[in-house]
């Protein structure tokens, strides 16, 4: 396993707030990752919430733009935040969209020609990253839970239901709930995945139809949903949310917040809300 | 007086983060600025405190880092965040150096061609913007306090020094203590004032210099200090402090925080007590 190198460092809320990079051997490149270190690890093992960003975003904008650190010093929390996808590795076409390729790695496991050499997302959240966290700083290791925004929002969905207890709950903002009939998803499904709507093999990736197949332990989903989210149609929260209402084993909380869009802004009001949420299961 | 445009509208903490423009007949171009309406907007007029950033900032970085919207709806007051210079006036020059001109108008009036003609912030900040604000929104005219950060911290401390009882209360994080001795400053009052250091018209934009002939009514002054900044040098925080200590009728609290930076993971975590310090003078 790779050593991590420090690429910056900042006193944060009386903890730590760092970036660092490695060398990816399930993405075969560089990757940077954030870590925020509450106070608690000078003393203990502390438990570990995984944010996963949305289209566009780099391992920073969640660690600027939410105001996160601030909870997680309150209840000693670590926090991850690794960036959206591959980066650099120079395949025709890689920075031509902002909703392909570079930034929107989509947290599957590419199984495409070219993207498939590096874009194993999924491997690299659920395996490679927690291990190379465990290893390196104070987390329990069964103590982590995953959240997410938009694109990362079906990222953490997907984590958890596609492995049942490597999480101890979910949450997301304004998720893309079923990739599968957004145009979004349908873009990154058929570059990463390759067939076409319809096919099987594109349903082991949508939070909507894993949801319908789970069978593990019970899970705690929060999900925020702005009403005035211009993106609303990508999402289809509606679809996961009926479906959620009838499996076992499954609890869906639902907030619909009038006037709140898709921006940070709505992830500062209530990122406090979804650290609680993790909290009550990280700490029982 | 001029109109404003909305440039943006997001909902936040219960109320709106909005972004204006309008043209300042002072600056003599387009000028953005931020306002944080809190929910008790809808019911009451309210408190303001002016947020004044630091070089090469523009309206936004407060807006989008510092997570203060959470405590001005906690306590409800209006957040307003203008513009570090005038912008896009076309003075040969203008955009070659991050610590001087666009970006960098140091809240002063500058004297000097080819600034004078607009480069007028100090004008801008204490008259013709809050003018604006009390006329467009439900401020309270006379209630009203100043923080910034660095070259805005500096900002600020001259704004409450050299119009007693316009402010409240004032705040700074990790400001430019006296200008007069430091570089970034030595660089921006030869561009925008003319002249040298040892000038007497150098020392009517210095605050360790105003705090020796303040006449006014009590001034608290709340700073915070980070002791890894790696711009202390340009700060000479030691100077004001020292003389503030047998000034009458000021009253300066230093916060020294040993491993904080000049960055805005510092500023994040302090900004609630700064509003808690202005709350106290803007609500009593």
């Amino acid at each position: 396993m790779g050593e991590i190198t420090e690429v910056s460092s900042n006193k944060c809320f009386g903890g730590w707030q760092k970036i660092y990079s490695h060398e990816s051997d399930v993405l075969k490149c560089k990757m940077n990752f954030g870590v925020y270190l509450p106070p608690q690890v000078e003393h203990d093992s502390i438990p570990v919430i995984y944010w996963l960003s949305g289209l566009t975003c780099t391992e920073s904008n969640f660690i600027t733009k939410a105001g996160a650190q601030n909870y997680a010093a309150e209840y000693g929390i670590m926090l991850v935040t690794p960036d959206t996808s591959p980066r650099g590795i120079n395949i025709p076409g890689e920075d031509d969209s902002w909703d392909f390729g570079s930034g929107a790695g989509f947290y599957v496991n590419a199984t495409e020609e070219p993207w498939s050499t590096n874009y194993k997302m999924f491997s690299y959240i659920t395996d490679e990253l927690p291990a190379l966290i465990n290893k390196k700083f104070p987390a329990i290791p069964d103590k982590q839970s995953i959240m997410g925004h938009s694109m990362g929002g079906h990222g953490a969905l997907i984590c958890a239901l596609k492995y049942p207890g490597k999480y101890k709950s979910v949450s997301a903002f304004a998720p893309i709930c079923n990739p599968i009939n957004s145009n979004w998803g349908q873009k990154a499904f058929t570059g990463y995945l390759g067939g076409k709507k319809g096919d099987e093999h594109w349903k082991k990736w949508d939070a909507t139809e894993l949801i319908q197949v789970y069978n593990g332990p019970f899970l705690d989903i929060l999900i925020h949903q702005g009403e005035k989210d211009s993106f609303i149609e990508e999402l289809r929260t509606e679809n996961l949310y009926e479906i959620a209402k009838n499996t076992p084993s499954i609890n869906l909380i639902l907030r619909l917040l009038p006037d709140y869009d898709h921006s940070y802004f709505f992830i500062a009001t209530f990122i406090e809300e979804h650290i609680k949420h993790h909290v009550k299961y990280l700490k029982s």
